[in-house]
């Protein structure tokens, strides 16, 4: 494949954790020192983790990372035959004329190799849409660095250098190698090969990623090197590790097992980072709670999950049986707490309308879990779909509290394709496929369903990809097919929701448009 | 003061709404026809509203923002006599290479004149820090543009481009008239007149801003003139309407009544661009809600404002009486819901940890506050402040749960001065002494004062100021005198509530670093 035996390192950091994120990348080196790699190469800004946000603005965060770098400097003596790119910030020492930001330091890459600093680059183009805000958080670079290993001359570049509009054109280069803080959607693995051979026009590539889950961001490994004749030669997995470029290694997934596995990743390593262990749901029989728990179990261990049934008086039989199989088939904890008792109390307190009596006793089965949650140390999670999220098919304070979103990325329609693949992987009924058969419904009046208030699924989550995933206008979403009537209902039940979005729990970003970070879209408006 | 008849058009234009913020400009454009100006200026985006967020991206947007200015062309032959300068956004025709990001649409002004279009200048600086994503949602320009008033040589410029490091450097030019879109913040109004006189070098330069609020922004007006030896010559206040720049006249305000007018604009307009003409809050006696209160009175008039009083059994008796007081002072509506059904039930539901105890209690006067704003159509206020907000001193989905946070950015220091204000200006007790001088508690347990758990307010909000307000390390906190343990102590406070402030409510931005859009912190760091 190449003169040079090439590696990548990709792990998992922590933002801030300087400590931890430098001990992930010596255990690696030491690692490839020992399997004879030349070249390691890590992710974008591993030492500090990423994205920083607004912390990039902490001269006392850069000086760590700096240090930090010292630190992996001074240890490479111990793995001297390997040579390392790795990412971290610096003090920039010049402004960009063309910038008005606060922005202080670098998004760099270092090459070392046995105690000597080969060359330092910055990253040149900074994105800012979606998630990104590079061009608000760092300065640019303007100097290209290469580096020689063996006799193969390596470019360095870093993420969104190889989505500029021109490609690639130093003759003297042998291997352009990119250092990424990629984070996982849909499209993305393939959008990265197309992007990377676009810019490689004829030169081996070899694109490194992070791991793992930060906030609502998950880095999904993938690394890969493409050659120069533009195939694909070698595909990392996604978990944290070394990954040694074998030719024709392939360590992609399936579609649905890399959904899954991001899923999965999201929340643990959200747990993980923010050092909580056990989470709390309520199971309410239906279809979304089930996948939640599924994808907790998976997460942190059945002993972690504690899954709450809290049935009213409008809750049909197999509410409460579907959760009571559900717990049983994950080996989960399932307490029952019903909400009369309460449901009462409010109702010689309050006179309410019917909207504000449904909306009530989401609210008080709110009251519940974030009472367990406070008693316990339980995370809560809030088990909404992207659908609901969208439309704002929920009650605020009600089943949308929670600390995090599992799936509030996650269409309806890809919700009952992904509980069928849960059950597939499992070789069993995990998820009742009662849950996954039922018509979906709130339970919050006698015979409701979600039908009653929304479109079909099928063609909801239709309109949604055009007029959020693809930005598309309500013109857009007609001449696609879909019903005028349903297009501008929905339409205005999307805007309608900004501000209950502008508070929801963040969750794991899977498409090109999340709810979250990467969609700044004002809540006051009377835009049509 | 200058050869030209120069007067502003200060508008309150709502997000997308051309129409409604078409009508606004034509209106004070007549007005301005009629009093022989020579030249009226309007704000940043005058036609489209201000921040735009990512509808820049949607081209049917944009498309409808170019039609508008078609519009007012053909209307200028009104005022034939008026050269008028307004914003708008365009489509941009070429990208700029550094840029990466989804814009397509150019921030612009347009020079009119009787049905002539003298010229089109596009924002070359665009800002990307705090609440500004300029560079992720527009394409900067690169031309200049001059336009002859009469005799007078008039350069445009907008908002950030006059914050550039390189001063104004064209001899030819007589007056530099620049659009802004600039929000209030305490030190902004004499920023603006540093910026301006360090770029207009010794020409005479117009300042010309937007009026009103718009989601947590509240653009102050406060348009003024530097004449060429550096004076301001004329400043003007803070509300829509036309202002004729006639020397020597100063609109402005005290720091104090700017502070409340900036409060009262920013629930007011919140209220009447989302089409709300009620609120609801819970009144506990003590002075957050009650300066809330008479901010929302003085907002939309005592008979929209209804306060709530929800004893507990762990309620002083001068809660009940202080919130009595307060609202018979401002004259509006007090209901009183005893929380004791409620909490009954709940104790006879869940066994509950103490501080989870306390947490219900705050939860059970949501759901009270929630059914009251779902079954009314009233809007929730939530009367946190930002001492409280930065340090997660709040039940979230309890005290924290409402659509708009009046004083989120006003440390609990600042309440206090504020609601002293507030009666001072009113020449009455509007705010019950007792409220103000009583030392704060949230009564969630007997005998419970706020510095049972916090520093005194004094020191707390100093160090919030650094930490938060600076953006300092514990270093810079200790090395200004406070205490270590009290300092690190605050800085985890501050970190540890990150995920509570993502589902905070929207409030009005007052300092240059409030809790919003404007800062962006991860919530999983280990940062130390």
């Amino acid at each position: 494949m190449l003169p040079i035996r090439l590696a990548f390192g990709q792990t998992n950091p922590i933002v801030g954790d300087f400590a931890g994120n430098l001990d992930q990348i010596e255990t690696l080196c030491v690692e490839a020192e020992q399997k004879q790699v030349d070249l390691l190469i890590f992710g974008e800004l591993a030492l500090c983790g990423y994205p920083l946000g607004d912390l990039s603005y902490r001269r006392d965060l850069v000086l760590k990372s700096e240090t930090a770098l010292e630190t992996l400097l001074a240890k490479s003596k111990d793995f001297p035959n390997l040579t390392l790119l790795v990412g971290y910030a610096r003090l920039a020492t010049q402004t960009n004329p063309s910038q008005s930001s606060k922005a202080i330091a670098h998004n760099s890459a270092a090459a070392i190799r046995n105690g000597e600093l080969l060359g330092v680059y910055d990253k040149q183009l900074l994105p800012n849409y979606d998630v990104f805000d590079d061009w608000r958080n760092f300065v640019p670079g303007t100097q290209e660095l290469n580096i020689k290993v063996g006799q193969t001359v390596v470019a360095v570049k870093i993420c969104e250098d190889i989505w500029s509009e021109a490609p690639f054109a130093d003759d003297q280069v042998d291997l352009i190698a990119v250092l990424n803080g990629s984070p996982f959607t849909f499209e993305k693995s393939s959008q990265r090969r197309v992007a990377a051979k676009r810019f490689a026009a004829g030169k081996a590539l070899a694109y490194a990623n992070l791991a793992g889950g930060q906030d609502e961001l998950v880095f999904d490994g993938d690394s890969f090197v493409v050659g120069a004749d533009g195939s694909i030669r070698f595909t990392a997995g996604m978990q944290p590790g070394l990954f040694i470029a074998e030719e024709g290694q392939d360590g992609s997934y399936s579609a649905e097992e890399k959904l899954f596995q991001v899923l999965v990743a999201g929340l643990r390593d959200y747990l993980a980072k923010t050092k909580q262990t056990r989470v709390v749901l309520g199971l309410s029989g239906g279809i979304d709670s089930a996948l939640c728990a599924a994808l907790a179990v998976e997460a942190i261990g059945m002993q972690n999950v504690l899954g709450v049934s809290m049935p009213s008086r409008y809750s049909s039989e197999h509410s409460v049986s579907d959760a009571v199989a559900l717990a049983r088939n994950l080996g989960i904890e399932l307490r029952s707490v019903p909400i009369e008792p309460a449901h009462l109390a409010f109702e010689s307190m309050l006179t309410l309308s019917d909207l504000a009596q449904e909306n009530l006793q989401a609210r008080l089965r709110a009251v519940i879990l974030m009472g367990i949650s406070n008693s316990e140390g339980r995370l809560l999670l809030t088990t909404g779909n992207k659908s609901e999220v969208a439309v704002g098919y929920s009650t605020i304070y009600g089943d949308s509290a929670g600390g995090f979103a599992p799936i509030k990325d996650l269409l309806k329609t890809d919700v009952w394709r992904m509980a069928r693949y849960v059950n597939k992987r499992a070789a069993t009924e995990l998820i009742p496929v009662s849950s996954i058969e039922k018509p979906p419904s709130a339970e919050l009046r006698p015979g409701q369903l979600d039908q009653d208030s929304l479109p079909d699924y099928e063609i909801l989550d239709g309109i949604i990809r055009i007029l959020v995933e693809a930005n598309g206008t309500v013109q857009d979403a007609i001449a696609a097919g879909f019903s005028t009537e349903l297009v501008h209902k929905t339409d205005r039940m999307i805007r309608a929701a900004e501000w209950k979005r502008s508070q929801g729990a963040i969750g794991t970003k899977l498409s090109g448009v999340s709810f979250g970070s990467g969609r700044r879209v004002p809540i006051t408006t009377r835009f049509d």
